[in-house]
């Protein structure tokens, strides 16, 4: 596994909350979300969909990753990228739900990919996997 | 509606390929991935979905958005965190496929919620939603 | 509403554990996956994907369902079958993990479409989906 | 693997349209189905969702899935019954919109469990995943 040419460049190291640098848009979407909540539902998306989590949020969750592939299956380049972005933006406000920061999703997707972690989640996975479906294959 | 608190600073416009502040993280997986392609599926799990794409990565969309639903259920901030990244990693890959970029899907949800659009695109998909289902709620 | 078009014919009634008259197939299916609950793990797909129930079975389900989707996007008449096939066949041996039967699935549906129910039902679920959404069609 | 026992008993053959048993809900629902093509939209749900097939029904089915999904996670029988029929009956209807039955679907399922299949076909996919998966597994 060529490993070296997976480690990303180490980033500089901070004490901030969010120690990493972060993606402003991200950040300041999950800072609205935030501040919707305990809005009124009757004025507000994302305060009904808090209101009513996290049932109501992962239901679009699923419909959205749904629609998604539909998107891709047409090869709809357009239509993929506002799929994705409704996606991620449920992701966020589930993530809100919980308390969670889209910070820690990217921290996680950067820990991996700066320990060459791609490719060791996915050995990982699948070893995972072959533990679990690993008789059938003898 | 109360749009004027969703309305977002506005950011400085600059002239860059990626006009707006990208996160660093989503745009160095995107290059990561990038430079995967056309590698050997033998040694790179991305070189393998890629070569597979688009169904062997849309398949892994559909898997990771139903685990982040689980892990929500289960109310595992660990696992939530994890199963996002894992579904948003999957959504990069994608993205790649098509020759598309995390910016543009950044630029979407910046686009939406800076013109109040997250209320916005709400309505509009409820009015869609509407005429579809309309004539039943007679 | 054409309701009475939808009424299917009354079956007469029974008294058996099962009341109405129901698939060999999906009842010896069930029951064969009943057989496998305890079993070496190592040696059925069916008894180990019930040790590690339900979430063994909930990930195939929502993997089943994408494939179930993107094999229509293909308008692949073998690959819809194919995957329907295994998507049902998840849905039994999740039915299994909790003691529910397909002739329970079975009876749902006959109940809904017996008393004009998929038209009611559709209604009572946009009528539901309008009070969630509703103040935002305003 | 204990095939023998997986082997289900034979089913007496026989000539008609549907040479197997077939369950008269199932068969009678995609007759419902199939008599609402081409119906008035705005009157039977049916009707609209064949109109805008196959996209307004796949959407339906991730949404199903998920629905599901999460039913079982709260492990409320009343709700996984009903989920599971609302996901059956949209397969229908997606089956309806390609020209299939459901009976074709029965039949896979038999065809699958008639020869040990269940673990037959859990074998040939896990050595699909293998060969795809394979390398990283060294």
């Amino acid at each position: 596994m060529q490993r070296d040419s997976w480690r990303l460049p180490r980033t500089p190291v901070n004490t901030g909350k969010h120690p990493r640098p972060t993606d402003p848009v991200l950040t300041r979407l999950a800072d609205v979300i935030d501040a919707r909540r305990g809005g009124d539902p009757g004025k507000s998306y994302v305060a009904r969909l808090l209101a009513q989590a996290p049932d109501a949020v992962l239901k679009k969750i699923g419909e959205e990753a749904t629609e998604t592939v539909m998107a891709a299956k047409d090869a709809d380049p357009a239509r993929i990228v506002s799929e994705t972005a409704d996606l991620w933006f449920h992701c966020l406000v589930m993530l809100a739900h919980f308390g969670l920061r889209p910070e820690q999703v990217l921290d996680e997707l950067e820990r991996r990919a700066g320990t060459s972690g791609l490719e060791e989640k996915a050995l990982r996975k699948a070893l995972e996997r072959e533990r679990t479906d690993g008789p059938e294959k003898e």
